[in-house]
């Protein structure tokens, strides 16, 4: 959140993923299936409590930082359609930023025609609200320096892509699951890269940058060159 | 928490209001009367933050008493006009109660198309979903017996109304409009029955009960008869 505010960005929105407050319990009650049985009612209700925990937090450490910062439940204005987001009323967040508001969403549990319920990642919201609000550009922070050529987690020699066009994107996601053994060569970041292709297809920029390292994200923000992946059309 | 579980309800939706939690800082920051000036953004920010904070003791309450509930955001849903709700999307809802799910909603500051935000109430938002779910009945719990022929925490003589009409309440709404010293004499009851007299209209019964007394919310959410004040059509 410092480096948010250091960046001093006047229109932005702020998406959180679940972390380790929702994936295992998703995982453990199998909500990105949809609904199975009764059972999974608990595990819904239990995601969303650990869910509103965090954004409880996060929404804290904002506030603190002096960030307009105001909560907007995705599960409460977006409908899916087979884990894909099918409808969302826009008009909420256009006003937030008119008042020159940060609306903060997060990774949620939401309602599927298809499914009853499905998971709405906090990479396929990001990319949907950049694609629909026309954004300048989308930023997503991760625990590594961005896309690598390997998993960086695992091989000393995974080289960093600094620049990444939207045909890159396609092929690494084809090699990526082709390789079905190790079906994401570079350490989790394939399905990242499938939520933001169709924004960078828009013609949005979209950079990929650690966000455990002091000074990436404000940089990004502030559109400056710092290490991570930009990719673009 | 404990009488809801007690009552075994099939159907239900939870609202609950502000509180010391959000009237203070509503009133403070003048949120009533819409947008001003800048220095309410900090106010809206921080009523939200408080709400956030207090619907989530209310969630946690509610599943520690094995309630299957999610909360909903209304702000994020609704939409309000001069102070009214303007519209809302009520497929959510209707998609949790159809998986026997709880909706934990509360009052909330609203974008309003007029005053670019305003107060959406609890007891609006209660009248409001009664009326368009076509709910069999709906329960105020509030921290007096019920509706008094004066206010009971001054008058040692005030009685307790037992039954009332949409007429009884259309006329005490007008009696206390008219007191201009005293606005309420019920003791605040009159914003209250203001905001349930369209659901009465519509022909649903609306029950106000003592919160504070074991039992009574139960008895009422089984349509026993219990100390309170019934209004019906």
């Amino acid at each position: 959140m410092k480096e948010i505010r250091a960046s001093m960005t006047e229109s932005l929105i702020i998406v959180h993923g679940g972390g380790s407050f929702g994936h295992h319990l998703a995982r453990r009650y199998r909500l990105r299936e949809g609904y199975r049985d009764r059972s999974q009612i608990l595990g819904l209700v239990r995601t969303r409590q650990s869910m509103t925990e965090l954004n409880k937090i996060v929404l804290d450490s904002a506030i603190e930082n002096y960030l307009p910062c105001v909560s907007l439940q995705p599960s409460a204005f977006i409908g899916m359609r087979n884990k894909r987001i099918e409808r969302m009323d826009l008009s909420i967040i256009v006003n937030l930023l008119d008042l020159r508001m940060i609306p903060l969403l997060f990774g949620d549990v939401a309602f599927d025609e298809q499914l009853r319920f499905s998971i709405l990642s906090g990479d396929q919201l990001t990319s949907r609200l950049a694609t629909e609000l026309s954004a300048e550009q989308a930023i997503l922070a991760v625990d590594v320096d961005g896309v690598f050529d390997s998993d960086p987690k695992r091989s000393p020699k995974a080289k960093l892509m600094q620049k990444m066009t939207a045909e890159d994107v396609r092929m690494l996601i084809q090699r990526g699951g082709k390789k079905s053994q190790s079906p994401d060569v570079t350490g989790g970041m394939v399905g990242k890269l499938s939520e933001v292709l169709p924004a960078v297809e828009k013609g949005i920029r979209v950079m990929i940058v650690n966000g455990c390292v002091p000074g990436r994200v404000s940089e990004a923000l502030k559109g400056r060159p710092t290490t991570g992946t930009v990719i673009e059309l």
